[in-house]
This record gives structure tokens, sequence and C-alpha cells, in this order.
């Protein structure tokens, strides 16, 4: 199965208390589409200043894979720059946070796993 | 936890057969960092030319998407031209390859999720 870009759901969405909209490509649509394995692969598009809100996840991860702009990570407590290239894995359990701190978009795909 | 780009493992194999070797980068480890969900979330890199040989997934699912470049897909038998945005599905039981068709690199996100 093929889906091209105009294909795919855009949702713009305020994060967790976050600060402004975040956009949120489904690379696939959520639970329904990821086997029962996980919730979410999504392109997420950050503008700058704009922030995704702290939380904790409980009875799933999130991996993030940064592909473009530059941002500040809360990673459980660690604050760190990020950028593409960088991973970053919240843990079942654990909290995190980011912001577009450049000023371009933060580009980064989402990708949420159960436990 | 955070883990940069150049603390990633990145192999060179030729993957089921195809044309050349394909760069892959482990943005996950594997099964063992993928919570029993899955066995692979790489960054795949082929060079112009180069393929991924066709092979039939049995028991697990594998989702691309297409970051930059040209690739030609076999979506389990339906041939068509692939680049920047594309997502590609392959469900379990069927058949998948890829080829880069273009000058530049042909990047894709490469997630497998057990079925």
């Amino acid at each position: 199965m093929i889906r091209r870009k105009d294909e795919q759901t855009v949702e713009y969405k305020c994060i967790r208390g976050g600060n402004g909209d975040t956009e949120m490509r489904r690379l696939l649509n959520g639970a329904d589409e990821m086997y029962g394995k996980g919730r979410m692969f999504n392109l997420m598009t950050l503008a700058p200043g704009n922030t995704i809100g702290r939380h904790t996840h409980e009875g799933d991860n999130e991996i993030f894979y940064f592909l473009s702009g530059t941002g500040e990570y809360d990673d459980n407590g660690t604050i760190t720059t990020v950028g593409p290239g960088d991973v970053a894995v919240c843990h079942d359990g654990q909290a995190h946070c980011v912001k577009n701190t450049g000023d371009v978009p933060l580009e980064f795909i989402a990708l949420i796993l159960y436990s």
C-alpha cells in the first residue's frame, strides 16, 4: 500500500498544554494501523517558539528522531539541545517535552510503541 | 535517553540479494530496543542504482517513509515511483523491493512491526 503525501491526515493540535499548535502528519493512522503494537507514527512539525508540553508516558514509550531544526529537549529532567540525526527515547514511566528554540521548523518522527 | 548521530550503529549490507550495499543506520538497536513490538527502526540509504532485493514478509510488516531521492518501489507486484513524503506499507504475507532510480541517495525510514 502506498500513501502519498496528499493522502495523509494532517492535524494541528496543542499537545499536552504546550505553546502553539503542533503539525501532526499521520504516516500511519495511529493504533488502527499499527498491528496492536503502538499508537503513533507521525511526522511532527513545531514552529519556532512552539512546544509540546511536559508529560509522563504510562504504558507506552515514545521515540523521536529529529530531521531538521534545533530544539531544547527535556529528557526526563535533563535538558539538552537536539537537532538533525539525534534520537530521543522516553521510556514508560519517564517524562519529556520539547521546544523549538531555532528560527526554522523543528521536524521529527514520533513513534509510540506500547510496553 | 538521547542517542546522538555519532553514537548510532551504522552497517553496510547487501539486503535480500539486492544490488550493492544499503547503509543501515540503527535509530533503535533492533528487537532489543523495541519493547517486543518489532525488530527494526532504521534510516536506510541506497546509493544511485542500488536496490533492496524482492522479499516477502512473514510474521511482520514493514513501513517505509521516504525522506529524499527518487525510487522505484514494487508494492506486492505493482511498480510505482516513490519520493519524499510517500509512505509504503508491506503487510505480513506481501512482497516488496525498492531501487534508487535517481542520481542522489534514496533515504527512507524503515520500521518493522510484528504481526
